[in-house]
């Protein structure tokens, strides 16, 4: 390689230099979904990103869902997912295998692609250390959904310490309610309500969707309030119109940036966060891209 | 109750006087053995011994074995262990089961107890925090094992933070090699090289069994020296003598007793650790039971 | 003993969880009354317990009165004690003697039994690092009692300082008014003042009476609203009457609960602290026993 | 006063300078013979000293004798001093008083100028926090001097924990053997040892003798060696040739100087610390007065 | 010298200290007036009086001038000041040079002169550690004044961390405006300011004035009220009236104490700082002198 | 720019990880030669290198030089250079205007263009904190050079305090020796040393030289023994031969590497630290280039 395009590389990281500025010392929670987890490529890519911010001063947590690796693993045993006004409803053995998945199978996965990368990871589900609490979830009509729920209570205690450490925490989306029953949350929300509690500055996510499409045109932009009549319009389908709902409640929580990406573009997470380049979908209080 | 009743309650906490005082602030690690796992009351009985210790100031450090919950779990996916010279050949998809369940299920139900004895616990495989990691282990007989290990490397920093906090570490049997290849550790061996890496003053293996039996006869006290020989003789069937083989280990790394006991004997642990009656067998290089 | 004998010393154990767990890190002001202090066999009782509450994390203190042990060396050196409206009145010579029993015999033989039960004790008077200071009190009528005082204002941070390092103060009622005079204070409501500067969760008040007794009839449970007008009745003589005073105003700074008790009753600082029987009277704010 | 007078004292104060920076952070332990504890001018003078070094950043810590206290109070009850070999013999009821005449007087008068002088103090025995333990002490010939002991070890945590609050602890020469007896120690070697377990910098005997006297003329300097001739040659008497053998003492376990001086000369702690007037005896292994 | 003088030297000690014991742990702000400079035995004297105030807890920090080198080194290069309105108009070259003698030279050589007091001092100008902004000053007629500035905002960090360390901070009055100029800065006022950020207790100007002259009369005393009449009569002419300015600022600010007193008097600041000994002006919001 | 290269730039950043981890929280000592510091587009470029090398956890430290800027001060003010032996004498005038054009005009501007890249920065001579002391340097044949000198002893207390609140120094060769003369010290040693004191990974030398050229050819890489077979053959002329020896004395010392390069080429300090691309010489005790 000449010389030339070695000193390009360097004006490159120069150029990232008001990025890390801004971003140090804050946290930025990424949301895996779930059909980007069985890309073994891919998960190694993005462990690489999670390894530069961590390095440059950035706090990085993860939290994962994994419908697709729980279809597997429920097919495998032999069961059938029942589903509920399109929400899944989840008797006690399915709750079982969902969560031996999420957190002894998906958490361990990205935790070693993560120590792959130079970086010690630790899993969580909300169990460990009472990191939040769940209340059982029925749906509008008051119908039941089974071992479903929703987060009551987050307690980011064990956060702080691990990011003390420089441990990347990695997240699944079960926790226990207060008679002790283990509940599945929905993977959006848990992200949005951990990126409130740590006053994360950004939340990022990456699912295999390129953002918020209306009218056929990908939405580059959106402040809180067109995010709030886009989903009062209900125009959006499952599961995007989930991201918006739980991008609404981070944001009123006071996380300052929410970005909805394709996890599959290379590199999406520095792209968004060390780079001038957008992709996907940004939802924002403040007045302009910056 | 009557007034001397409660007198005599009393006496009993002021009994536990001299031990709490020997190990405050000192380090124990219980093993819990598979075959304990599935009984609720029990488990949820060694929770609040857990949490007596915790609360009198001592660090409580809980590894956990799974052999019938791993066969349970295997017979509901339809795979059948493969056994090689007494120890179990492990293939790929056998080994991913293992690692969900022990980390993914056990794990997450000795938290679960443990929370609801009031006690704040955090699931950990060796991967999480890099805190152990492993290499291939060979039999004798240089036949490969399949996804068998042993571990190469501890790195307690992790467990050193939790107890900070007072959150009580539960650690599962895997760990990553260093090819990135996840392998399954014996579960004694895991919880030796742990209280020898935490200079624990005690460490206490739980299982079904009442302790070494020797010519039909409980052997109540051990010194080293008797345990090699016992070790040497190979009078010992498995799994017994794997616990022998692995306290002898710890001993020489410097934890200063091991007990061997039957976990199902109510209140077990206190027994062992706050009161003066000794249960089962003490392997220990002081000259007298103290 | 047999097995089952140990298990059930065991069970009392894990039934002090609860109480262990509610006061863990949190004072408790222990007021030793006079008439205990010659009965030697109590004394190491008490500081068994002492050791206990301290071993399991909570911070005691003790403050001590000294009448007896007052009036025995008054004796030897052949002084009278005066006495005005139920008061002593102390000249300068008396009052010599007086703080030197007391912080230089009481204190020191309460320290030298809570050293022999494991114990680091400290003795200290309100002089010692400034921990109180006291102005002159004169009696309702305005007459003037000699040498006796209260405490103007406290600087606890001794006590903080000593609790860091698990020494355990042991406090006589004598301190320094402004113009470098010693004053004696009624130890009763050093023991209130104290616990109040603490944020102290119990004070206890051990003497050689049952508790507050009305009416023929011990009074277990009381609150500020009844002990006020109790107070305000004037049934209750001296001393008595100076603990139900002193009571309401510890309970109106904000220690939580008062007891009354009998500190001849064996282990009475483990069964009001650590068990769920009562004896004696409780002055609370809270409902109901808890 | 003129300014001329004025700028003198400013001069002053800039003389002390290079004395300020080299004891800056270091331990003086001060010995106020008993002789002095009487004259309450010389005592307020002394305080006002010791209140200088500290706020100079100097850690100052008082011993103490008492044996005139002791001997008025002794005659007060009747008691009369029995000698042996020039050693007192203390029976246990004159060893109750002698505690309570140096911890429950004497200390606490001393505490009470130090306030006084703007200083928080802490009267300390060597029970107090386990600050050193005594065993029993017989004369050359193996006869028995009663409750009179020598130190056996020393525990400085207190005095540490005090010195980083600027509390100047007061030290009287009683302590606990470890069969719980109450034993005293003759308290120039209580200082000599105090001084070497601080690692001080210097110890000051503060008595009513000029310092050491030989062939009728003041010894104004002496090395070891010197120091170890005299004591053999028996030359000097009691109480001077203690205050000798204990200089020797603390000189071997790292204490830079000693002075033996006249307490009576007015502000004889700050000419010996803080100017390059010496008065009295210094014994030292530097080669020159420094 | 006879042993009265020298008991008399240790008697000026403690006479000194109730000031030290006043000001102990607070900041003394010394501005060095331009004329005080050359004078190398004067500014060896405050060296040594600044070493002082630092060995007895006292945190100084200085600031200087530097008028009468600044001309010396501008005649040596042949420039010429331009004075508009009484205040200089400073051109791009001249303020070089400016800064090269205030924080190139005058900065070093007091930084030289404490370093031979045995005082670690460290020369700072605004620039360093962002020390303090400035914005560009016009003057009253809105004519232009140069590279002439005004303090806009102070980052006292530094400061606290050298503090810290006994390090003593040495302040240059030039400093880089947001769009990277260097601008010049009243000395006068940056020492007020700074006084002001770090809560100082005294502001001391050393010029070689006596203070403030009314009436060819030295005002001693000066309330915050008087100090604003005589401002507003505009009776006192620069560079007096510019001290009387930034007192009136700083003690508006919070700064207790203001002294305006001649630097030539031997020992001027222990005179003000440790002494009863007032010179020259006192403006204080204090009833009276303390 | 398209997504394409966006996402090349987000691989550059990618491939400085293994740099960023091996250097994170470890010091890189820049030495600016004066060659460079009148080239303003250069010193910007640079100072963005040092800003990005502390946002990723590196400790950047800078040296300078200053011979450029020094002889257009001393022409200024009609003063003339004699040389030495190559080495410049430097009488007392000379040397001020040296020490104000260091410290005073090029470390300040060195300081200002940090700033405007977002770094705090602290000019600093040998004279400040005592950061280092010096010695008059005589010449090989014994004839004294003037108010030159060599670096005595250094404390890098100051150093490791700045760096904990992430300011970077910028060091002037210029220091006091004991006798409080200040001295010019080489700035390729005075680097060097500093390296060698704070356990430096990289040193790198900066000047308009490509490395070290051997019969025509730039030498790429060269071990200890190497390069002193080098120095031992005198083949080099100075200054180049200077950096040769102060690189040879900091290998000694425990610097891992040294670089000599043109600062010139563009980001030649990323280039060296941050990318596989290494420019110029690199002087290592390493086998091979990592």
């Amino acid at each position: 390689m000449s010389l030339t395009e070695d000193i390009n590389k360097a004006k490159t990281l120069v150029e990232a230099l008001p990025y890390i500025r801004r971003f140090s010392g804050k946290t930025v929670v990424v949301k895996y979904g779930g059909s980007l987890l069985s890309k073994h490529k891919l998960m190694q890519s993005l462990a690489n990103d999670i390894a530069l911010l961590r390095l440059v001063g950035i706090k990085p947590v993860v939290v994962h869902g994994g419908g697709q690796e729980i279809d597997k693993w429920l097919q495998k045993f032999g069961k059938q997912t029942k589903v509920v006004d399109g929400m899944p409803f989840t008797d006690a053995e399915t709750l079982e295998i969902i969560d031996m998945v999420l957190s002894g199978n998906v958490s361990n996965a990205i935790v070693t692609t993560l120590t792959q990368s130079g970086v010690s990871a630790v899993g969580l589900s909300g169990r460990d250390a009472q990191l939040f609490s769940t209340r059982r979830l029925n749906n509008e009509a008051e119908k039941n959904l089974g071992y479903v729920g929703e987060i009551e209570s987050i307690d980011p205690t064990i956060l702080h310490k691990l990011a003390e450490e420089n441990y990347v925490p990695v997240i699944s989306a079960v926790g226990l309610s207060r008679d002790g029953t283990i509940l599945s949350v929905e993977s959006d929300f848990v992200a949005a309500k951990i990126a409130a509690a740590l006053g994360a500055c950004k939340l990022l996510y990456l699912s295999s969707h390129d953002g918020i499409i209306k009218d056929g045109k990908l939405r580059e932009l959106m402040d809180l309030h067109e995010a709030e009549q886009l989903l009062d319009s209900k125009e959006l389908a499952a599961p995007i119109n989930l991201k918006l709902e739980a991008s609404i409640m981070a944001l009123k929580a006071g996380v300052t940036d929410i970005h909805i990406i394709n996890g599959q573009t290379e590199h999406s997470v520095l792209l968004e966060v060390l780079t001038d380049r957008g992709i996907g979908t940004m939802i924002t209080n403040q007045r302009a891209r910056v």
